[in-house]
């Protein structure tokens, strides 16, 4: 059977490469989301990916997920410290989850180093810039092939 | 030139293996490090290894690292919560650092959501289980070698 | 004159029945909105029922409801702590409303425990499952007709 | 076998009616009592009803229910905030408990908002005046006849 | 060049002048936006204006007057105290912008004395009712043609 | 009528000018008080100002000022945060006041967040520069001749 | 009509004078009931005293008081910092009240600084050993025969 | 020998009886002192009274009453949550010194609930309007000729 | 001279061994009662002991013990955390005093982790059970018979 | 079998008995183990007992402790407030701890009012001086020979 | 050329050794004042002192001080932890200045241990009477002309 | 009598002058403690310095300098603001101690703001580079040869 996995990009993350590139990088999102697909493809899985900027229409992707997903891989952005609606809706659909960041959050203002999202993920992987999601895809397959890499 | 890391393991991961392997599993530290040195290999770095309980020892092992290492691997345990003078050795020799941890911290208690040794390193990455350690040695090669991952 | 009634159901109460049953029940949302229904034509009130997972969708329904209805029943899900813009709305609009929950929210993490909306309301009822929303449809009936219960 | 109820009316709800009939209305305590009595006649259930300004009576009740009722509505006033002992009973003698207030104690002081009882209790039910405890009646005869309203 | 101006109007501001007259004016939202276009012509500028009640569709706006717009007016309404990825969008297209609101927003609930939004604008104005958008409309056209008022 | 209007420097503003013009501009206090002068009597009212390092002595100037001004507009410095003694001053002689500040005091450091004035003024400008008097000056004359800006 | 009053010493002050008296004196409570008996008669106003270390016993002291007397002075001891029943016992029936302590609670630990009872009272004195009762005793004749001393 | 006390009215306080009368009453600041020298002659003290909206005004007279005076009565106004200059002032000169305040300080803002100045007083008197300083004044003659009212 | 010792066990302990018998274990408090009068005798000392559910009750034991006891044992109950009363009547009665609880209070709700009574107290015995008890008065009699444990 | 225990004495301990012996007594650290490894061989018990001034050598202990101990007893000195790496030492080995005090630190400095290790022990003991320890190794043994306390 | 340097004291300090020899010493402000000249005299830079109990008057000394002196030396006694004007005085006159106290601030109350003044200046000394001002004065002419003391 | 001081430096500190020499400065550890016995030797006291990374070895060079040494001077680096172990050395041996800091502590990241070793010693200088060893070395001798600088 072949894994498919849910990738979500929350809000602002659409303006990837368009805007301070020495931030952020020169790499737009479709930039991303190729090196991912690709990625995806050498492991033998079905990525598919959104991004929006409405909260509601990422918990409508998520609850969706929930009949055809196999892991969800999240970078919730601005909605990651925000949301418990985001939270519940990851706790209901119960689907094995890796939240992702690009930046260091623990390096940033106060407030984003409280994540409502962590706590019902398996783990979380942040500071790595793009490479992040890589990390979270390849841990995402290993978990679900390999189980919880416990021993 | 070959690239070399240190790893270092904090207090009580000695243990891993020989207690609560429903919850940590059954794999011993030694198990885990004999599947990160063969990665290691795979990848063409060398990779150095340290556990203590110590936490004076640890900053000893990342200060004479300073003169050696390209770049750190550290999952400080315990300290991670409590030891400022650990943050201190990581940002003064200013390797190149990736904090790693077994389980998700912030699904567990309170004083464990905070980590003093975040903020001066790369990134952080946990709940992963001993593929924790295997994401950050991968990103960590990725980083030395590409650069920040931002383009 | 026929009371009329806007009942709103907030993100991720549409999976109710089609996950863990063991903690919500097998009753789905078009169960529990049909008993809704029926207690309605019995007491002889209209019901109109929706739900969202859109925090703005909400608000729709809710400013919307000025012009046609006479009170507002509202299990706002993870919205409750987060959303001075729903809070707002209700405060606007200046119906009676009644906030309800099927879980004891006091019960649950700490973040549960404050509510933005409940000073906005008459009052909350939590706890009592599906009939957390029935309880709500009696009260604010009862309130309708027979003003505030305080003679 | 007939369902035997008892109903506690905490600290100064014996001023009911006789002080501000503006804010609390000209319904005296008896009167309340007198239509939560019918109530549970034409239910079919017995209630027992007391009140008393003292803590350690109301433990004292509550303790002694143990033996004879099936459930515990309580609307302990000013002990809501600040009885550990009160919790404690509650929990210890495992009845079926709802916790009602007259006021909406969300929309009050600060300290208000705090309810050391609701945690032990199934639910709680506040702001809807007098019909507040008959709605508390109502949904515990549910719960004690039809189980937990989950289906 | 003509300057082009975004004005946005968050949560609930649509019901302006239906509802409690006596504090919010008698005043509609589109009496306000009139006014606010007289003044625009006036001072030789384009205003376009737009009111929504989802977060994302507000930051849909923002993001989309990255490639035409010279600056930004935004009264975010209940998202101010809330919404982190409303400020990302900001900071994320960097337009000068001002944050103003009608009512004087340190003199009400606690809630409302922080503001996620201000520390990435140049400013903000509260409490002077509609001329707050008219004072920030001037002061926007007098800092796009003058510069940072700084001499 | 003439309106008569008081403008009041707090502490360290007399060095605007002639330290850091790169933050703070070059121009000095005279030259913003001459700007303010020339606006006033083009809007045809009288217009006041002091400097004050000292307290009290800015609490004095607003107390004389309750016989014969009719508003107030302040910056109130470093006293802003620390002053019930002026805050008390303002509510005592009831004179519609509008406090401003040339920098945006909310993305400064965390004690500078909190105003213990605002909450007795009309509102408050900030971050707009030597323009955030201007404003404040327009504002005040306008609320003073056409009443609040509610219709 | 002759002034009746009730004063309420509440727990361990019946233990004045009987331990520690270089803190508390050597004046026992009978000694300082004396002394405002006399008091009481030089001013021709009724003093009915009771102490008792009950909650609930207090209470029902106030709420009987309802019926006879025109104002209270209560030193709540340990209750001052606990009994939110106490607080609305009082505010609930609405009896001139003074609160008066013997030390200075302010200058002792910090949990002795939050009183619950201060804020339904007309005031407070402490810190003045048995005279703050006296103190009390004359401010509250002068209440109730002069009216509130603003003029 | 004479006693001789110093009467001190910190910020605002001259303002009493010109503005707001149904709250602070008619009774100008002179009203008060004159009643006030009233009663010192007929208890047979002198009685120097001084107001100041300067803080260091009011620590030059506590400073210099350290040479003539027996005991001081302070009502710090404002500066009464704020000045720890004016509490230390009070605890180096040593005189015995009753706080006061015409307002319940405990039931207005939170941010008036604390003073820096009655830990270093003999006790404090609040919300009795000008009587608070009458019964200051009794209860510092009464602790000066008769010693701390232990017994 | 034999050695009088008294024991209270505050609210609820009189349930111990009718409810939950896999948490608080089978014994009831008759049965510890009587395995702590069998080592009393043992030890040569007379034990007194009670339990109520009354604060004020427990407070009246604590009082009425000055004059004829020499130590005293307490499990508050849940009148740990919330008695300012209980806490000074111990330190008034200034008998040496031990506190113990059955659980491990520091192990469960955070509100159970502080204890007004401790400080007051010459130390605390907690989480060994009915052997808490028996701990508590091996010391105390160690303690009264052989000094403070220092030397 | 015979039952042998490990006796931990952290930081500081050393230094009993030759400083402050007011405070701390004359007894030195030998004296008190003497006493111990008496009631030790009376119980038939055998007992080990280190201290150390450093928490990695107080660590290395415990977790050797793990392969031939049956119990432990830790007074962990100021690492009881600041050491997580101690705590998760004691949870991992699992060995039934009792922590005990010589003082009682809950009437000391706040921050040793909180203790990392208790929740991971059975209990404490703390305030009875070196009877703390006495206390703790009969309460030991007669958990790890009666089981808990329970029953 | 003469280095030229300003020695502020703030308030209450003029009391020196007028009152509680035992705590502050027998030496007044003059005493001290005249050992400071003798050193700068020997070090060979100009000295000018002031005293004043009021923030306005040492804010204003401050700012004169920006046209003749090259550093600053300031006890700001009460103002330390209050004062954010005289904070902004240091900030924006840029004198090197060194912030000192008598006595050590952190083993006093809570309120003292914060200071708003050190942020903005090199450095702190405090704690050593007298001599904490003579430290400042030497390193603060070691820094002048040697540099930052780095290397 | 020779003087004889101890002179620890904490964690970190040995890096000096090898890394980061534009924050730091380019002097090593060797070239400070140079300089340092240079002044100890014209001041004709006895110098002995030590650098450990280990809390326990710090705590150990404590402890026995109890019977050698008539003072002490310590930079406890990152171990300021975390060890209570290290406070209770210092408190314990009862040394004359000065803390002294290369930067401005309460310029750097909130969590250096609070020393725990702070109330236990004399005083503390920090931020003045190296030159802050100097003036706590100069300082100590003079304390320990003219007593506390009070007169």
């Amino acid at each position: 059977m072949t894994l498919k996995l849910l990738l979500l990009h929350g809000p602002n993350l659409n303006l990837l490469g368009t805007r301070e590139p020495e931030v952020y990088g020169s790499l737009t999102l479709d930039d991303i989301n190729q090196r991912l697909q690709q990625r995806a493809q050498s492991l033998g899985v079905e990525l598919t990916m959104h991004q929006s900027n409405h909260e509601g229409t990422l918990i409508d992707f998520i609850q969706d997920a929930m009949i055809w997903a196999h892991g969800l891989i999240i970078n919730p952005g601005g909605y990651t410290h925000t949301s418990v609606a985001l939270r519940d809706a990851i706790a209901a659909v119960a689907l094995p989850t890796i939240e992702c960041h690009l930046s260091n959050i623990y390096a940033r203002e106060p407030f984003r180093h409280t994540s409502l999202i962590t706590p019902v993920c398996i783990g979380q992987i942040c500071g790595l810039g793009w490479y992040s999601y890589m990390a979270a895809l390849d841990a995402l397959v290993n978990r679900l092939t390999a189980g919880p890499s416990l021993d």
